[in-house]
């Protein structure tokens, strides 16, 4: 690419939005000129929604979640099952549960999970903070909701052995054969979880 | 989806990402996720940069091209050809023929293409000002850069009726084989035109 397109603004603007997952820099170009093409309906609300974001959202200092109010809304929520914590790994993670609408308890991001080779060490999560947690009186389960990765699994036993002492239920999401998964299709790995996990019927 | 996830201030801007073009609500949220999660790298460099869009980027008063400059950058550079005026239906086609350095002229944006029963005529497009920029002396071609389609096609057709009485050359781009392009792969339309407009070696 030899010749700039337009002024540096309309560039800064395409490189920036090309830095988010799903857009490069052809759907990024796309993206900007949908944008000032449509000024009111679309370029104004969200430069004035990045810019309260900016100035609102924050993590909560108690389970890592993002929201504008401090402690979040969920764990403000005296309606929500105050004995239950569910670890996840990240706020995308908590944000597919709630949609699911599948539990009502509070939850605790760790942000990411244990990666060694990237030097992200238990000190790099929010592993501490869930320790202190899981030790007040009415917590007396922690799921740990983690990846059905390597590295989610891993995280997930470290955490445990770091629970242990602790007088909670540790418990973790079933594995098996996703709901509408043909056989045919699945990984060895599934397969055999959901075998060695088989019930009676 | 029952419950909401977090605040409004997040859901709005799920909201508005997913209205670009190539997201969907899915990768809004992870876009809106990693935003959240760059702060200081991304969400405060694009909430600047659309601020700065917002206030700096508006339309060419001559050619409909978007800079922060009026008339805009390729307008006011006299060392483009002033004989020549590209005519291209929006901004990212003329962006498309500067990244690709082909010519050193001037553009006109006409903001679409005709499409009676979406209501588009002549008068919701940029032709008036054409007409009146193909009457200035100093040009002596007009090049219907427009796109290949039926719709492009019959507004290319409608403006070179319209250049009839001017003096000057109306053109446009060849059709044809596209370079690297495969026979067995290309279709009828595209055959018969480069077969129609072949030359001789």
């Amino acid at each position: 690419m030899s010749r700039k397109i337009a002024g540096p603004e309309i560039e800064r603007l395409v490189q920036l939005l090309s830095r988010l997952p799903g857009l490069g820099p052809r759907s990024a170009r796309k993206a900007v000129l949908s944008l000032l093409k449509r000024r009111n309906d679309l370029l104004l609300p969200l430069s004035d929604a990045l810019q309260q974001a900016v100035e609102k959202i924050s993590e909560c200092p108690v389970c890592g979640n993002l929201d504008t109010v401090a402690p979040c809304s969920i764990c403000a929520d005296p309606r929500r099952d105050q004995s239950l914590i569910v670890v996840v790994e990240e706020v995308g993670d908590l944000w597919a549960l709630e949609r699911a609408s599948i539990v009502s308890a509070r939850y605790h991001v760790l942000g990411g999970h244990l990666s060694p080779l990237d030097g992200i060490g238990p000190e790099q999560l929010n592993v501490a903070s869930l320790l202190t947690r899981a030790q007040s009186p009415e917590v007396k389960e922690i799921l740990l909701a983690l990846n059905a990765t390597v590295e989610g699994q891993s995280t997930a036993h470290y955490i445990s052995d770091q629970l242990a002492t602790i007088d909670v239920t540790v418990s973790r999401l079933a594995q098996g054969v996703p709901i509408g998964g043909e056989l045919d299709y699945l990984d060895d790995g599934t397969l055999a979880a959901a075998f060695k996990a088989r019930r009676k019927l």
